[in-house]
């Protein structure tokens, strides 16, 4: 438990009632209590539906008015016409918290948006703070609580996701998330609130945000550059463009405005805009296994040219560049090489590793530039067999960040040798490597700045 | 073997000469002659090595002048400054192509630069054709043939690279290569050679080209307009910034021009740049595995609102719209939705699959799709575990293309299932998905056009 935040009765509730909770279970029932039981939550959860009798058992009160006083969050799956009655009732019993997980409201019809209304209504006359509607809600997999209806992985991962919608809870490729909001329509709990709470939240280091639409800009950029400058904020803006936007109308009642105010507020916030999913993988990988940076002198080490000229137009694309290596540098490695090649950054040994053992040479060769000082990062290019000669020498320098441009067509190989010697900081291409470490270099020089 | 081509002689010589092969065997040897028995290589091989002997159980010549007559093709891997007379000597003992793997020419320093243009004269004045210097030579997994020092994996790949640089014979991220072809410093044998040589193997059906720099642009353009039609050519263009243009003179020796002279002749020449590494294999997968398609219209089924949203964008970033769904098609699944929700493109089925069985309704809903005339390609959103579902509805109806953005942190896992039922066809975000559909999209409509 974190200091005193409201959000703290949604993510670590003491007791919980299961408002509308199916009376089906197992495979496909999309029951959250069963959902609950496998999460191994130990608070009390208090199911409640009009037929009573026992679920998974536990006792089913048959109406909210039974329930007993001082329950922490209600969870509201009900037919959406009731929600608001219900609500009231939960606010009635003293339940600080309501978590609703009924759609139909703004994003759908008119009657939807009578019955949001009504929600808004109870909502700030009652004191009661609601998350949602059409919200899958929470998912805190340290706190061992979830309120989702699908089964979800459970990984203790440091990373949140904040979003305008369910379906991201179970990752994103190579970024798997310990905590997660589902915002749903935003009626009360937005973005600021849940930016806020993960501040102090040492489980938490990175903040993932899915954006349709804000509400209150100017909160939202005072409580990003705050909140920014201890932890990375990476936010990605759903309905950019024209069939997006239309759709995003639909899906939480949002109206999505144009990109380049949103790409402007973001600059604004300091948080850093991506714009194709599979980059918050990267950033992730390489922001939790790589030790802090500020430089962008980059040395490559490779056994192909023509590998080590990709990544020098991928670097220069994203503001790094080749190391000037030191004079001592050169001097250590020269002997290995042929008399006529230039000795220099990048370094590329294949016909060096062929007369004099390859992995020794890598290893030499390696080692020499985490030993320079001009070099701020270095970029290992190399096959899967000479993953664990890296991973040997990346040890000893633990101080300096070493990324892995791994060669070769077999991603499950690569992806087995990696695992095998622990290494994360790893990617298809180097233009996908320097892209996520523009990011993290970006978070490391602003929080220089601002501590 | 094909039609005749004087790089048949380079890709399936019947016989072929080692010169200066390595007395070394075994594990980090680099021995050509190993690699070629390894490789499968069924013609004659005649090892040469001035110290005689035996190598591996085949007779070592210590000379050229000792060779028989009759032999196809050298491949040079003495000492830099001998290679010119070992050319010569292969040139009079009949041998029509020569290989030199040797270094240090062009790329390196003055006197290379002298040793290549003696090698140049003797190309011209004796009509041996010359691959390199400076080359790893030729991969040809089909042929079971391989001038690579370098062990290489050996794939029935249909796909064909042509490189200034062997250290892509390996492969990029799901893009492995059947055949290979390394230009080295290009100083005979250059691209127009090795794309007219895949024009007419049925082997190949996609064509990768590293470039550093182009000599003849006019014959280049030609020759790719022709063999583009009927096979897509995917261009990467190294050297494009100031760090990788100066590194790609000290690697092949080339002068790397700026990069919209190239992009501009690329256009011309009808062939796909691509400018990142990971993109290659984006559009193997895609290319190799989904039915042809030319038309831009996408439905896109999903459980998550947020999911088509992003899938939108991305599809309009590359020039797809999502499909307007026939009536007919919306009436046969409506009955699953809830009443107040619009059922139209994309179609999240999240809600509908909670009430109906979330398999069946995915199945309906996919199956509506495929059906659909407006629908030209479907994204399928999805867990891994949806992926045999997914699968099962594809098996029937293979003639429309069916992509997937498979959701959830665990890649092994992501692939594991997509390897069990056999999808190529999934990518790791709807931008990358849309960028490779794209290119495949264009060669299509170009291939209709020109047929």
């Amino acid at each position: 438990m974190q200091r005193e935040h409201f959000l703290n009765i949604f993510f670590e509730p003491k007791s919980v009632a299961l408002i509308g909770v199916s009376r089906k279970t197992g495979r496909g029932s999309f029951n959250v209590l069963e959902n609950l039981i496998r999460f191994g939550y130990e608070g009390n959860m208090y199911p409640v539906n009009p037929n009573g009798g026992e679920v998974l058992n536990f006792k089913v009160y048959p109406k909210v008015e039974f329930l007993p006083e001082g329950i922490d969050l209600a969870v509201i799956m009900t037919r959406r016409d009731v929600v608001p009655a219900v609500l009231e009732k939960c606010a009635k019993k003293g339940m600080r918290g309501a978590i609703i997980i009924t759609e139909g409201f703004s994003e759908a019809d008119p009657e939807g948006k009578f019955l949001q209304a009504r929600i808004d209504d109870t909502a700030s006359s009652r004191g009661i703070r609601v998350l949602g509607p059409n919200s899958i809600g929470i998912m805190n997999s340290f706190g061992h609580f979830s309120s989702s209806f699908v089964p979800l992985p459970q990984p203790l991962a440091p990373v949140a996701l904040i979003s305008q919608s369910g379906g991201f809870f179970e990752g994103f490729p190579d970024c798997a998330f310990g905590k997660g909001i589902d915002l749903g329509n935003t009626c009360d709990v937005d973005f600021p609130d849940a930016i806020s709470y993960f501040e102090e939240d040492d489980d938490i280091r990175l903040i993932v945000l899915y954006v349709e639409s804000i509400k209150n800009v100017s909160e939202f950029i005072l409580i990003c550059k705050r909140v920014g400058r201890s932890k990375p904020i990476i936010v990605i803006k759903g309905g950019r463009g024209e069939f997006g936007g239309k759709a995003s109308a639909s899906h939480t009642g949002s109206l999505s405005s144009r990109d380049p105010l949103y790409r402007g507020m973001f600059r604004q916030a300091k948080i850093f805009q991506i714009d194709s999913a599979e980059a918050i993988g990267d950033i992730t990988r390489g922001f939790l296994s790589l030790p802090p940076f500020k430089g962008n002198r980059v040395a490559v080490v490779t056994p192909t040219g023509a590998g080590a000229i990709m990544a020098l137009d991928a670097m220069e694309n994203q503001g790094f560049r080749p190391a000037e290596l030191t004079r001592k540098t050169i001097d250590e490695i020269a002997h290995l090489f042929k008399p006529w090649i230039h000795v220099g950054n990048p370094l590329d040994l294949l016909s060096a590793g062929m007369a004099h053992g390859y992995k020794h040479v890598y290893s030499k060769v390696l080692e020499s530039c985490l030993r320079d000082e001009t070099v701020d990062i270095v970029l290992a290019i190399c096959g899967a067999y000479t993953v664990k000669t890296i991973k040997e020498v990346m040890k000893r320098s633990p101080q300096k960040p070493v990324i892995l441009w791994v060669l070769g067509a077999d991603k499950s190989l690569i992806e087995k040798r990696t695992d095998l010697y622990g290494i994360r900081s790893y990617y298809d291409s180097p233009d996908r490597a320097f892209s996520a470490l523009k990011v993290i270099r970006e978070h490391y020089i602003r929080r220089a700045m601002t501590n």
